[in-house]
């Protein structure tokens, strides 16, 4: 154990920033299972999905075997604005909490997307750019992916398509002008742009929109355009492995203080964050390298890991995407409005999945007032006002460090910070009203959106 | 001239940040002139000044001779938090404008209160804590000051009362709520808890208020109750010298690739980012041992440098505080209501303005939208969202460096990115639907301002 002392913020110099992505499936030796064609029930080839998604990710959606994917020249002087991002420290919270745990947090918070998203956001523009297409379409709720994503095609000059869940656009008017900033076309969904939309439109007037419907009309739009592909910010095979970065970089910053955590922590809604995060930790586990308690932490309303079922299910509310294999609350779930709107995918990352079913990490589901509380304590202490997404991490690892207050244990506890709260503070002023709720799924709630899973046996 | 290639972002260790601040005025060989008493018309005397400031800071405020202060240890561990921040290459600028000038920012906005405002308010909070007071008093109008001085106080557990411009206080709701997460009090000034604010109210009923009122209310409270100083974040000396942190680092890190900037510029307001920016620059240039060009960028709606006068003025509306001699359109001038909040002073610093008056240094105004202009071609190839204020020596790096695109120099520009914008999404959504417009004030508006300022000869 080296004695140098640790400072504040572990940064990278732009050499030591990895260079190669690493996919966490290389290494498993019972893989996630495959995404199935809804129609035909059969593994979907590359050929199928190179209609929605640009040919080198459809590559890397569906290698399974290879471990390191060479990061292109052009995405790493990308990547060099705002990274290698450093972890950090966390003295001052310790000190707060008084507890004898050492608390490091990897930021991914430092650019103007303000999370981890434009980490993928940039890959699959470069590989839009590359193969010669005109744009990509997309959907957001929250805002974050869709912020990045425009971002990143401002940077390389390709149009941006984003369909945005319409009570989103009215209530996230910011959001939406980040995007337009960025030169973004920002259309409220359901809209009459799209097919499904007037159809949907027609069928529920006056309706403000959900993810699902959002995540048709983007895919409606990147079909039937000539050189547009449609592109995804979570649940995907080729988006935890652009993630990888985030938790390459972590490793390596923390190795050069010869620190190895005993916790890593991340909140999960799709799983894009945390599957980057762990990557390559969980990679030394699966090749019984090193032993690492991993937790995913969800919201109570969405509790995909800790209250789902394991099992093939559609991955949006349409019902037209490819069927994954997941912990699923069922397409048809709807969790209640809390304000992590990154959280609140009815079911989980396929990988992630298969690890948390293979036992190699552990879930738990948090409340949002007790996550608020997490958020603020930390936010005066280390001042970084967190997205409320992150704060269900922060939520946990305030726990186990408190933990560690009653058993006198020093673990070290690395956790996830994905973002920034700036566009959050209509859930703050909640919080500080003393006017936010907790709003759990009753088990009948659960069951009546099970309801709407595949009902062949797969 | 090293041949090292120079990467994005030059971080420097937390060893090597600044353990001084540096003032200018030690190398002044004229002063800048003293602050008067409004009712004697006297300098004031440490004695008066205690009465509203913190005693450590009254001291900084009026040493004239001093250039080195030790920056005490629980404000460097308090910096280190978010410090040293990066010097940005703007590689991506510089190709976007096929400019053979090198481009570099010094960024201050990676932290919560995202701007460099909390480089000050950790300083005066310290100093409070330190003389034992319960809390600390000010007024806020775009934000910035009030959201770095909330999470100063919330970090040394001191009270925070923030009088907010009730036109700001009901419109930028996110901005009072970040302060409240901080556990800061936030009041709409005029109130009725003061009772200048009573008087303000009765004469004009249903007013949105001003800074100088706001001002008037937070030292009124700050005078009228035990254990509590006033506090204030821009123009006064001890704020340039808390700000010259990011002048110091900056050359630091500058230094480290042997680079010489030809041009540094800053936006400027009150003057504490400039001042802080161009110090150790400005120190050399006094002292005859480098010659810079530097540039102060000023809005055209609120011209004191270009076109106001080098005098005695009062630093507020009310005309209760002491008068400083700086350039001025006049307490009683009242700038359109432009997008650049922290930018519509009516005066300008002390020690700013006798160095420009000495030919120190330039001046330049440039219109709101030409500035947003600039801030979207920034945001889009650099990758962040920059604060208005900040976007106005965005404009002027560029024209500078299309200058050099013409004339086929290669010259080396530095200016200060002061923070983010994400407060101000309702500004760039006027600009992205091209209804911002440009205001000018005539001769005449500014010759009603001067009317309001001291009939006596100072």
């Amino acid at each position: 154990m080296s004695k140098q002392e640790i400072p504040y913020k572990i940064y990278l110099s732009e050499e030591e920033m990895p260079k190669e992505w690493y996919s966490i499936r290389a290494d498993m030796k019972k893989k996630p299972a495959p995404l199935l064609n809804p129609a035909t029930l059969k593994p979907l080839t590359a050929d199928e999905l190179s209609v929605v998604f640009c040919r080198e990710l459809v590559e890397q959606e569906l290698d399974e075997n290879t471990a390191l994917f060479p990061i292109p020249e052009e995405i790493r002087n990308f990547y060099k604005m705002y990274r290698p991002s450093p972890v950090v420290r966390a003295y001052c919270l310790e000190k707060k909490l008084n507890t004898p745990a050492e608390i490091y947090y990897k930021f991914e918070g430092n650019n103007t997307s303000g999370s981890h998203k434009l980490n993928s956001a940039i890959a699959q523009a470069y590989y839009a750019k590359k193969q010669g297409l005109k744009g990509v379409t997309t959907e957001t709720g929250a805002g974050q992916w869709g912020t990045a994503l425009s971002m990143a095609c401002a940077y390389l000059g390709l149009d941006c398509k984003v369909f945005m869940v319409k009570c989103s656009y009215e209530q996230k008017p910011f959001r939406r002008e980040v995007m337009r900033t960025y030169g973004a076309s920002v259309t409220p969904s359901p809209s009459d742009t799209t097919e499904i939309g007037r159809k949907i439109l027609a069928e529920f007037p006056g309706t403000t929109g959900s993810l699902g419907c959002a995540i048709s009309e983007a895919v409606e739009v990147a079909t039937h355009t000539e050189g547009y592909r449609y592109v995804l910010g979570s649940v995907l095979n080729q988006v935890l492995l652009h993630q990888s970065i985030i938790g390459l970089e972590a490793k390596k910053a923390l190795d050069k203080y010869d620190i190895v955590p005993d916790i890593i922590i991340g909140c999960a809604g799709g799983g894009s964050n945390l599957g980057g995060l762990i990557s390559p930790f969980m990679g030394q586990k699966l090749r019984g390298e090193q032993d690492y308690r991993i937790i995913a932490v969800e919201p109570a309303s969405c509790p995909s890991f800790t209250r789902g079922k394991y099992a093939y299910d559609f991955c949006d509310t349409g019902q037209i995407c490819p069927l994954a294999k997941m912990y699923t609350l069922g397409s048809g779930f709807i969790p209640s409005a809390s304000h992590a709107g990154g959280l609140r995918f009815h079911g989980m990352c396929p990988t992630l999945s298969e690890l948390y079913d293979q036992g190699m990490m552990e879930a738990v589901a948090v409340e949002q007032t007790s996550v608020f509380e997490a958020a603020e304590m930390f936010a005066r202490v280390e001042g970084i006002l967190p997205a409320p997404e992150s704060s269900h991490a922060i939520r946990v690892a305030i726990d186990e460090a408190l933990k560690c207050k009653e058993t006198g244990e020093k673990k070290k506890i690395l956790f996830g910070l994905t973002g920034t709260g700036y566009f959050d503070l209509v859930a703050y002023e909640k919080y500080n009203n003393g006017v936010m709720s907790d709003s759990i799924p009753t088990d009948e709630e659960i069951a009546k959106g099970w309801a709407t899973m595949p009902k062949v046996d797969l």
